[in-house]
């Protein structure tokens, strides 16, 4: 029934087909196969030690990439906007000194040829998951692309905008359940886990989950992330921060890098009663 | 914050106190510790043998208390209503029988008497949760009772609902996540588990999941009854029927014997990897 | 195609047939006519004094029918109740002297009596509009019913709900829009004045609208009962307390009785604009 | 309250100050006085000869904008996606022999400059309300702008964006309510009314409505546009094709042309009632 409303919809290229899953492969991270990267790092860009520090505890943790934002979607044109390109910068050199990938998110077309230069994959964030005319560009490049969900997107809108990627020639898609809108007020979102097991029955593109996100709420992140695995998520993104109470940005849904230690050894466990690994 | 919260609704019985948590026990049965009690049944019961040929199945696979609907809230008055005091009846013989508890959905004051006389548990309906009156006479009983969460309920007025209860004096509650409705038409409700953790944290009751219910398709509640177990979950309530493409209601949701059979082994390796047992 | 999809859900008796529209008659006042009645009067019924003062004022303003609760659902069972039987008598006494039918809520079948012995029209509120063992027992009267839409009802099983009462017999219910839950935090609710134009078209009952519980807002109840006027509502039904500041339930959404007096001035054009008149 | 709200967002541009209203003047048409300007024509420009038709009907019926659109965002990529620059042409001719302004929809930053060109209105829709980059490009010019509210947007997400046009320096910004997401599955969206009294209270932005997004269903367009007008709505904006059947997008919520004639002598009634006219 639902194979049959995802064809209705006219998807040729995200519904599976025969069972055949595709991998998205940065560096020597493989999203999509047995092993389940988890992706970590502060909201923002703030400035490099802060970046550093985070990074460097993230990746004794097991992150396997770092995340950071360089341009930043914010409600009020006067709430912090992020570095531009000296974030960008930035990310790129906390990254190499890591030996870790790194993901930011690009807004704008014409910030897209920096983001291609720094960035080893490129996250669309909800806000632009309708951005059609951003999609497409992304099409045309072989970058590695994180959709995210819209804030009330389908799921049926949310595989047709990982099409319009698709449909252009580039296919290292993966698709990011970050939670959508409801009227519940005390978590930030709805994280949608039936359709993180939902997509991965009608698509064969890796879908990962952001807690940080998806809740809102620091503790939450570690249930939901736990729940994210048992769901069937090939890949976690989740906020740290070295002092949440000081962050420029989402301060409140942010671990610690402590407390992010501490999630991956239950992750580990958890990823090993599905038969994954989580690095 | 979110204590702050919860205290600004002037909880006073849901909310948790310094780590207490409550325990629900039916016979040998306890929700709310270490195992976690899976509840397995036909959504109506429609005759004594099939309710027969189910419960002998779901019991050696692993359930441990029956489910069955004597009285059905359906959308429309011509549908299929349920077979009233005959399928109370029919289900206190086969729970009987099979030395299990069983639990039946109470729908009006008035079947009162006759639900309290052959169940072992009652359950509130998403459709009921705000019938106030009816939670009160509950609350004047000491019969468990599976209070579900309202179609759009926010967490606030769920435990709100189950002050109600408990502030008549019945402790015996265990609250029930089945899905919110939301603009998503794939799946039947959206499932969230974010309530799970969240009430887990902010309430000493047990908490428990319907994927049945919170998904509306087959498939999807394999992988959502461990997301739910990842989460925290201290129960699970699972459709299953003989012949789904029969049954008189909700055989898109329900899953085989077999089906249940294959998710009970699932279950005890997600539970162990949490600490915790299904049986 | 809506007509079909009505035809779908089985519904036989609230389906719009050969253009014919059921009015339901209360005394001397008729809904589903060319006059559009406007009910008003307190949230709660708090003393007899208050209740007689805002009585008074509304009724010479141009209201026909006044509202007052007796039995008040509310989140927390520790916040006021009403006054039960004690305000059902207040009501009757009150509305006798001023020569208006009145109109209450009922919550439960015991106080069914009580309310069908002081009440001219009876409400069922938002959070009972799923309650089919209550509405099958209106069917079985012959008193009129404001049926409210429940919280996030979809408009199927609204009709679908009327449906349970016309089913028993009972024809004389009017449907009453009252705002469905959504993201938006600066109303309380959203008025959905598509689904009044819908049901106008599909249904042959009458179709009122309540916007104070709609919008929740003082100042947004003129603007939308001119709207709902304008989509075509039969009716009015609208909280007024004569010191909102201390009212004891949903002082931010009653108007004054200065306020409502202005606001049934402007109806009046607004009635006259669309063919019919407010009195 | 509403206003503290507001503040608390730092909007320092939209917040309505000692009730000065913007007005926004395109040639001889303003949106935010007394006059209520009606915008109509096709949902996309499909060939000149039906786009001519449409506007001299339209125009015969008092509408005094003409729209049309050259670039459509469609869920799917394979959709019709509009004729791009030769439809912006073919709008620009038809719009000067008729003498009407014309408007069309601009959804990537790499095509303003054409659209610039030959639009007299950019409107920006409901999927790009969050594509904040776009909206600080039209900040920087002085072209008129309606700014559709997003899916789900609440009412201060919707100012805030508009606040992003502000703050660079363009102020004739009209807001259009088109309809929220909600789980209604017989209309198309969920027309928010609500929003437009609030706003109108809140902003010194003139808002419109554009009721057949805000349906997505024939009947209702007529219905909704004169709640539109009851709840304050400086303008509408109204999908006209001359055979809808036939149309490339939203045939079935578009008005024929003697539909569009036979509702503008309604608002013209209701105009008058409120104190305004339509031309």
């Amino acid at each position: 029934m639902l194979n049959a409303a995802l064809k209705k919809t006219s998807s040729m290229l995200v519904a599976s087909q025969n069972g055949h899953k595709t991998r998205v492969v940065v560096k020597n991270i493989c999203f999509g196969g047995e092993t389940i990267p988890i992706i970590a790092g502060p909201c923002a860009i703030e400035n490099e030690d802060t970046l550093r520090e985070t990074a460097f505890k993230v990746r004794g943790a097991g992150a396997v990439v770092l995340r950071g934002g360089a341009y930043k979607p914010r409600t009020s044109p006067y709430s912090f906007q992020g570095h531009g390109r000296a974030g960008l910068e930035c990310l790129a050199r906390v990254g190499e000194e890591m030996n870790m990938p790194v993901i930011t998110e690009l807004m704008d077309g014409e910030e897209l040829e920096a983001v291609l230069e720094y960035a080893d994959i490129i996250q669309i964030g909800a806000r632009n998951m309708y951005n059609y005319s951003l999609l497409r560009k992304l099409g045309k490049t072989d970058k590695p692309v994180v959709l995210k969900r819209g804030l009330s997107a389908t799921i049926e809108e949310w595989l047709m905008a990982a099409e319009y990627i698709l449909a252009e020639g580039n296919s290292q898609v993966i698709l990011c359940e970050r939670g959508i809108r409801s009227a519940e007020t005390w978590t930030r979102n709805t994280l949608d886990l039936n359709a993180v097991a939902l997509v991965k029955q009608l698509s064969h593109l890796p879908v990962m989950v952001d807690p940080s996100h998806g809740t809102g709420v620091r503790s939450l992140v570690a249930p939901m992330s736990l729940a994210a695995v048992a769901a069937g998520a090939d890949g976690l993104m989740i906020e740290v921060h070295p002092r949440p109470e000081s962050a420029l940005s989402d301060g409140e849904q942010s671990l610690t890098p402590k407390g992010f230690s501490q999630l991956m050894r239950q992750l580990e466990a958890m990823a090993l009663a599905m038969g994954r690994r989580v690095r």
